[in-house]
């Protein structure tokens, strides 16, 4: 098993970056639910490459094909099927890959684990492009949480040395995620966005690439969500996160910084707002116990630099056992994290929804 | 489900608090192997409360007892069980919460997920005294990975603004694990270790607690364990390692630092040494594509300040939706950080002993 | 994995026939919920041994006891644990099995499989004593479905070659399964009863054993549980009641009878009565395409004969590959379609709660 | 979840009879296989509709794509998804059935269970045309098996009132497979095949249908496949072929005939044949307390006669809440149990493999 996540809504992603097409199968959608197909390609489009002049030259339509699950246009409780064809594949780009693997790329290990036979070509079922198909379940779960008052919504909080302004942990709203959609880049602050922009081009021209901190909130979750132990929220939607190509970190609620605090410091204190318990703070991220307390559910994820850089790195020669050169041909983004986003809301709408139906 | 973890190494964990035991069923274990039980005794020994000064004043034996699984000292292939009686219980000490919510604990979430019938007695099914069996069944996973020339090993990185020594992030060994664990606190840098305990004493003499970071590495493993997208070596440790109380961000290798570079800095480039394949550097932790590439798995775990603390705080009374002060009473740890250093190895044997076997 | 079951409820089995204790973990039971112990104990005597002439000496209190999962009585949402103790155990009766493997048993098989290292004390993992823990669960799930309005029953449809009235496939009530419950036999007949008793009593006096079939009946489910393809009420079920030592055979319905017959007199067509749909006949066995259709769900299972006996047998030596006499000592039951019977109950309400707790 | 299958190969299917294709995702496989593209394209012939005069006038190319999942030809370790379009569809021939369910079909459960949003055309999810994405994974891995030394192979054993000679539970052979696939229907003895379409004519010209039975056995098996309890390989290939429309039975080796026989009778008593530990009789079917004992893996499955009958039946108006009379229209197999044999061929080679997988 490896490509299946989900335990009431079982999703499975199957493809590789040059295979005919990529695609998810998803089973265990309620019946009875609209789809709305524009909205779902319009929220394809935004990981789709080839939009500006931050991302791969590589062009995809990425027009979603559904082959079943939906009768017209509404969920009939049959596993809806989505395929994406691969178009724009030039397996040439990667022949000498099968030899020198990419440092900090799959295909040293994969090599190892599937004694040579893993699918080279565009890093196969390890390409980012894999994401394409969970952006479509995700697209579908975020269009169904959203009939449910939930809304989730990411911006880029770091790129390099430049930091956005993060979400208000407590207040984090609808507005801010239709804020960020406006701007060039996603971000809170246009100006984050602006020296982020340049961080990446100024990468982009050296060859070079670099990495970045995606946030995300989920508002409007009922109090409840999610299960002790193993089935926590964190470990769901960690469970999730980490199969997007190129996470390093997740983290929750103030994250990391609860290291440095003190207990008094970091607890949230409970108060009555109206007829609600809501807390005053929300260093918690939302999850008690790994469960929803109806607090804005609110995690970071932290994306390495892409590996794939334009400038000559040491390697080895697989097949000869002696170090080599690799110069990484092929189209690749300088930075993956605003084509990350949607992934990661996709992400965090299955993880959520999955663990909805999962009460 | 919720307390269930693994996919070939099936752990189920039961108990709460303060029933009369609390324990874990370990499905899928191999037939064969040697259990050294004063081994596993002592490896739950370093979890135990009640041990020194900085600690909860509960004493628990945490005797394991095994009912199943083994003949005599050797596994069958039938699942292994063990309990751990709960002795020194005092469920007097916590009435007042089912009304009063502790801040930070899973109290609300779960008093509206349960109906309000969840186990208020000491936290219940999500007390830090359930990682007792999760380190009795991780204690068997690293016997069980020693005898396959793995081995993990962890220390405090992190109490408040002390940090102690990393790991080598290349040349870890288990000469540091030793070394670790001959320190009065658990640390690479014994004078880390001296004033991270002034730190813990300090708070715990206001009535406070602290925070602190785990950083947890494994030594010797294959080159291929984990597999793509959703089970990958990095989900799978997540995955459980969100399950210890009080974890709120797990990062691997290099983690959010990458966010601040440039791809030639973060890439780990290959090279021979001798017959084998190496990276330079390991800012990828071990583990490319979620899968092992043979250099040490490394990995940190963020842990909050004990939300218990002995000062006054502001929460509501869920019968009289009021606003209300609670004072928790109880026994506690100032800094859970030291007893969840065997619990955060404990996952991590479960998780890569799993992968193992998943293979 | 071997001995968990279930999607939403998720039972995991351990324990050998002599190990300290066997037992069931249950994850994933609603909270709020009332257990009726003495109700519970008074089922789990229905499986007990040593209760009358027909069924095994061996005398077990078989006194569950639960560690988890309950507050007072009431499930509180955390995984209820049940153990209970072996007391009775005579493992020197079987030591001679390590090398001489019984026919028609998991001996030689679980050699080769485990290599040796299973438990073979009265079979070890694979003893019909197992289901003891299964009838815990179960007894349980009885419990709970009837307060959802659901009963279950059971009776031995054959015995050898005596056959009991079967049930009426639509008008089968909770009467019948009191009235079973009343016969010195479970049976719908009492002479039936009587027959079977005489054939069970005559193959033991010989030292041999005799097969038979249960017949186990569902009322008032609602429609609709269950699901296509692979969670179908039909897979569930088998996928259970197959884990019953000795099943050789599951059908629904009408069962194999279906494949003599045609179309038109298979079809069981549907009419109003009053408000609701029903069928005139129940050839389905109240499910269609795996999903329940609110009429009776019927099923029946075919034990094999006991196959230890006390007759010489031709089995082999494992340790010197030859042919070898193999005389079965231990204390065993004739007949073990008497006992069998809570177990298909309890089966079939472990699987069909876990269908009712995952719509 | 529901249409999803396996513990190391997982498989999920997806489609409707009329959406625009059907297919399957198989998640797990090793890389470095071969697939015989030939073979698996004759092997889906099998299962075809329009062969002959005795099935579904619909007439459909069932041409599999493969998507993803090969390098060429050979297995990459990415899941291998396959799709096949909906050719033949005509969707008019079934708009009366959103209001009258059809008797013994999944039409009024489904109505119930999905709130009227169900895909009625065809039988949308429920239809036997999903067959042919299980027979597309089970072909690869009867493939797959055969490079193991398993063969695997059926034939009818029932139509109606005639009975084909059975396999020879210790001595059948792929040579038995051969024949069967010579001969006009798929039988051992040609003149049961003769009866056996009479039979069907005979129903098919009333306008009526008729049932069956399938026998299959699996040879050349290691001794030691499949797992205790709930993953035995009875639990395990009953899980699988339940999920066949039109299975009401499952049994293993002598099946229900055990229940008339004593335990002498019953047992099969080992012997040494040559350095092999085998049985001389093979009442378990090959399996006993769950896992493969080296003989041939025996199991019969028993189907309806095909409930789409072309004469008038009883049945409701769902939306009028009253008794209504139905006429079948569209194009049906009199008989399904032809076509349905390479069906429980795919379904034991998928169980089997992945018992195989999950050692």
């Amino acid at each position: 098993m490896s490509s299946q996540y989900g335990k009431k809504l079982r999703i499975s992603i199957f493809g590789q970056s040059h295979s005919p097409a990529i695609g998810v199968s998803i089973d265990g959608l309620p019946s009875g639910i609209k789809i709305d197909m524009d909205e779902l390609r319009a929220f394809l489009k935004r990981r789709s490459p080839g939009q500006n002049d931050i991302s791969t030259a590589r062009t995809e339509d990425d027009a979603p094909e559904i082959l079943s699950g939906l009768v017209e246009t509404v969920t009939c409780g049959a596993p809806l099927a989505i395929i994406i064809r691969n178009e724009d594949a030039r397996s040439v780009d990667y022949r000498e890959l099968r030899d020198i693997p990419r440092p900090s790329h799959a295909d040293f290990a994969a090599h190892i684990k599937y004694g040579g036979f893993q699918d080279v070509a565009g890093g196969g079922h390890f390409s980012g492009r894999l994401t394409a198909p969970l952006c479509a379940a995700g697209g579908i779960c975020l269009q169904i949480l959203r009939g449910l008052g939930v809304s989730i919504g990411a911006h880029i909080l770091r790129v390099g040395n430049v930091q956005d302004d993060p979400f208000d942990p407590v207040a984090v709203s609808s507005a801010d995620f239709e804020a960020i959609l406006e701007n060039p880049l996603p971000v809170l602050n246009r100006e984050s966005g602006e020296s982020m922009k340049k961080q990446i081009l100024e990468a982009k021209e050296k060859g070079d690439s670099v990495g970045g901190i995606v946030e995300c909130a989920a508002i409007g979750l009922p109090v409840g969500l999610g299960d002790p132990i193993f089935d926590g929220i964190e470990n769901r939607i960690a469970g999730i996160v980490f199969g997007i190509p190129g996470v390093k970190g997740v983290e929750f609620g103030s994250g990391f910084a609860v290291a440095c605090r003190r207990g008094l410091e970091n607890n949230d204190s409970f108060f009555m707002d109206g007829e609600n318990v809501r807390t005053r703070t929300n260093n918690a991220g939302g999850i008690l116990g790994g469960i929803t307390n109806g607090m804005p559910v609110l995690f970071r994820a932290a994306f390495k630099p892409t590996p794939s850089i334009g400038v000559e790195q040491d390697s080895v020669s697989l097949s000869r056992s002696e170090n080599a050169v690799l110069r990484v041909k092929g189209r690749h983004d300088p930075c993956i994290v605003p084509r990350a986003l949607p992934c990661v809301e996709a992400a965090a709408a299955i993880a959520l929804y999955d663990a909805f139906l999962d009460q």
